[in-house]
């Protein structure tokens, strides 16, 4: 095993798939771009993610505890990073980009039609659940396997194979 | 849109990697398969994981802090799959699935040499990071976009794309 800079350990876990998460707050929605989720519980369906304060969206995610998570498929992949490289904060980028918000069922923050599902959420509390943060202290890579083709699974012992960048 | 059962939420947003984590109590490794995990910090690395109370790593990861995750390639499917299927508690899954533990630099938890990367860790907590729980309250999935292919970001701008079952 060769070990690996403590800062290139996003790249082997970065989970997937990247995500559209809007909110909505004060009559006005937003968009971000968003890759850092993961199931936290079958069903209910549980979700933690990671937002920065830094984003504009943690305000409101925090005010109205509502949000949505919208999954794009690969030809919306140029709007997705344009979404991702800009702030609410400067733009409307709902208008900018084309993307088409349209209301939701239980949550004021808006479901975007070009995506192939969306998903209506409530926030909850990090406490209760069995959830551990880890901070890596030593990483390692085997030079001897490149470009490894991981696996993901998506449930009932279905994988998809994604091929890896060469480490 | 189509509303999808909130029972087959968990296919959308499952992760991957799937990944092995192993870890070590009173001189007896273990190896369980996880896939809900996600990054939470770049540098230093931090990862969020969810181990249920149920699983025998729980008792393990909570009294030592400490475990490695294994990132497996393809090749090492059936494997992964049956350490997913057993429980340390019955057996000692190294011996049983042919998987070879190699002492770690910082953890008492092994690293699995036939895995192309693996991570040390030291478990930190849950609150002081902006980590939101999210509830899925109304899901709803586009019946027009067949088998959409979803992005998964790598860092720096690459992409990986998977082939998704359809919906």
């Amino acid at each position: 095993m060769k070990q690996l800079p403590l800062s290139k350990v996003y790249q082997l876990l970065e989970p997937g798939p990247v995500v559209l998460l809007t909110t909505a707050r004060k009559g006005r929605a937003n968009v971000m771009t968003m890759s850092w989720h993961m199931m936290v519980d079958f069903e209910p369906p549980l979700v933690a993610c990671v937002v920065s304060g830094a984003n504009h969206s943690f305000a409101a995610l925090q005010a109205t505890g509502e949000c949505v998570i919208a999954i794009p498929a690969r030809k919306l992949a140029p709007i997705v990073v344009n979404v991702g490289n800009s702030s609410g904060r400067d733009i409307d980028k709902f208008a900018a980009f084309g993307l088409t918000p349209v209301p939701a069922k239980c949550v004021g923050a808006p479901l975007v039609a070009e995506c192939f599902a969306n998903l209506e959420f409530d926030t909850g509390f990090v406490n209760r659940y069995n959830l551990f943060i880890l901070e890596v202290v030593e990483a390692w890579v085997d030079p001897k396997q490149k470009k490894p083709k991981t696996l993901h699974h998506q449930g009932y012992g279905t994988f998809v194979v994604a091929a890896r960048p060469s480490s």
